[in-house]
């Protein structure tokens, strides 16, 4: 699907030639209601922050050609469909910086039917859009869970769209929801699977980690039983192998205030981990607000780890617990006045997350806002990226973007926060 | 794609048992951000219009499978997909009357990883909904042009969900602009054909009117010959005709305020007469305002009738021309304060309309706004009723949205323009 604004997100970047910056791209929607031949196209007016690229600066690539103005207006044999996008390459040498920008743009059209009259269509169109900047990334891997699209996905971004973004922004790792991205779960069919690796290939993206949940309250008049919630995992095991993942991450039921796991997830992964070092899958629990890494539950999970010896059960870190600053809107299904839990902002010491790192296998880049200049009002994204660098880590961050659930803002905030710790990495 | 909304306005129905109209069903969206098992579905409370609907009144339909609310908690092996939705059915002898009602919904949801001291997890939505009531058409033929949907079309809709739209309201006829809704226009692959036919059978949905352009000022320094206009013609009725469509509108370039056609129409319709003919297709000018019926435009088509004979070459009325009062939005691509002459009221009268109605093969039912009473704002619906009864008229009345082009509004404003033609019907 294309984006609803006539300005996408999606491919916004600097353009090189040669090893240097030329200039920058943006992709456009057709913002009439009927596709038209190429020659009815009278150019586009980019304005980027004040700055105006007049129609003729610019090229326009068509169909997979790219023309000047006056040979599109010349143009015989090349149309603007309206499920198609238009991109229009500025020359600008050193491109735009990296971050976000305003973005203006005047669509020229000319309309046969439409009497002279009536005066020239113009289609305007502003928004703030980011560029993400190319970095070295220093040993870590840059992911973005489909979480962060929630509320996009199935009504305006299929999982190709979403593959799309992700390798837009320059990521190359895709994180998914088990139970909630895998059409017919548990169970999808042939073709499902068969796309599935095929969008990987296309996209270049690497299957991270797969969420699942071991939902010990499944039924109201009994819990799950070990042998049940093995089964579940078991499932969720060879699914996630199925579809090239790497570690999984099972959410236990819990059973009190301090999201103690039920006390099943013991015996049922440790039934498990033979399987799970079988198919090379990591089992992750998550450390998630509002449990942060010195409490009991992390503690026997690293208990666990020493017991069983196992290098298939290591640490899932959600970045979360490292928030300075409560957050109150976003999370949708609470009732009541509390702010719950899990926003109360934890700031979790650094030097507690370099003392686990070890353990950790993965790391869920959780994140609610990141403004216009860049800055995340919650994360402390510099300490945790030197803490990484520090220690050596080199495992995936995966975005999790958690704030408001408004169309598009998952997608663009995703850009925003890759743009940030690219930055970090390039400061 | 599902609707960005929990509540889904497709599928807002009455049902019928046994020839009595028992109650009303309601598509829900997941609205958590992963998919469960249906036992944790903890019911769906539903208000309308302040009546409440209790969870344990209602069936639960899930990947085709109905339960009780006892039966779904105690389910075992059916799941609420996040690309699924699920059917409520309320009962309710005689269901809800014909009209918008105002929608209130509460899914609850058991969340197991969530401890019980953040309570229960409730997700709230509210909407306004419309039921289309079943009617006699008394000879009349209902359907919508997809240009009702520009905008959503290709950013939240894709051509199978406006077919699924178009057949929930109860019309039996698609529109489309062969210019817009045709990937790969002039030349759609055989897969999109094959589909095409598909999702007409699917839907029980007929090819109605194909609009089609002659854009006879594509290229700025000269104006198309009369053998290239009559190229695009045949290119456009071969096409029409592989869809199964038994009309085309060809819009020609003007070249006056009036609206005159550019004068090449008349000699490259007159050489694809014989082609239409043999492919049993009407070509139909538009009749489009500011151009009313008694005006030299529109003589010049029935004057064409008349000497050619051809039985393949009628009008197609937009109801635009019938407009009331002036609407001052919706319209993009004008520039400058005036409001383009198109949007001033013509209000062409009804026996203007009773005068050419035996040369009116199509009928393009525009508007632009009808209110929460099912009043609309600016088209005489009752009148054009009446009068194409009175004159045993028995064509297409195809729906052509023209408002604010706001996400969703187009196929919110064609549920509402349906049960208002309809509702005359039954009057």
């Amino acid at each position: 699907m294309l984006e609803r604004t006539i300005i996408q997100q999606r491919g916004f970047r600097n353009i090189v030639a040669n090893g240097a910056v030329t200039g920058f791209q943006l992709h456009l929607r057709n913002p009439n209601y009927r596709g038209i031949a190429g020659s009815l196209i009278d150019g586009v007016e980019i304005v980027i922050d004040g700055e105006t690229y007049a129609p003729h600066q610019s090229r326009y690539t068509l169909q997979g050609r790219t023309f000047t103005l006056e040979e599109l207006r010349a143009s015989t044999d090349v149309r603007w469909q309206l499920d198609e996008d238009a991109v229009v390459t500025v020359a600008t040498p050193g491109g735009l910086t990296a971050g976000t920008h305003h973005i203006e743009v005047a669509v020229h059209l000319r309309r046969p039917y439409i009497p002279e009259i009536a005066g020239p269509s113009v289609f305007r169109a502003a928004t703030t859009g980011t560029i993400v900047p190319t970095a070295n990334t220093k040993g870590l891997k840059f992911g973005v869970s489909l979480y962060s699209y929630s509320g996009d996905l199935y009504t305006s971004m299929t999982l190709k769209d979403a593959m799309a973004d992700i390798a837009d922004l320059g990521a190359t790792g895709i994180e998914i929801l088990g139970e909630g991205n895998i059409p017919g779960y548990a169970r999808p069919d042939t073709q499902w699977i068969d796309t599935w690796h095929t969008l990987l290939d296309q996209y270049k993206l690497t299957a991270t980690n797969y969420g699942a949940w071991v939902d010990t309250a499944m039924w109201r008049d009994r819990d799950l039983t070990v042998q049940e919630g093995r089964a579940q995992l078991e499932t969720d095991l060879r699914l996630a192998k199925e579809l090239g993942f790497t570690s999984i991450r099972p959410k236990f039921g819990v059973i009190s205030p301090e999201l103690d796991p039920h006390p099943i997830w013991q015996p049922a992964v440790e039934q498990v981990l033979d399987l799970a070092a079988e198919l090379d899958i990591v089992i992750c629990p998550e450390i998630h607000s509002p449990t942060p890494i010195k409490h009991p539950v992390t503690q026997a999970y690293l208990d666990f780890i020493e017991r069983t010896k196992s290098d298939h059960f290591k640490l899932l870190i959600d970045t979360g617990i490292f928030q300075t600053a409560p957050v109150d809107d976003g999370h949708e299904g609470f009732e009541g006045k509390k702010r719950p839990p899990f926003l109360e902002p934890l700031a979790v010491p650094m030097s507690d997350l370099a003392d686990v790192l070890p353990h950790v296998h993965f790391i869920q880049a959780k994140f609610f806002e990141i403004d216009d200049q860049l800055n995340d009002l919650h994360i402390p994204w510099n300490d945790i990226i030197d803490t990484l660098h520090t220690a050596g880590w080199n495992g995936w961050l995966s975005s999790e973007y958690e704030g408001r659930r408004e169309p598009y803002r998952g997608r663009d905030q995703v850009r925003r926060q890759h743009a940030l710790l690219r930055s970090l990495l390039l400061a």
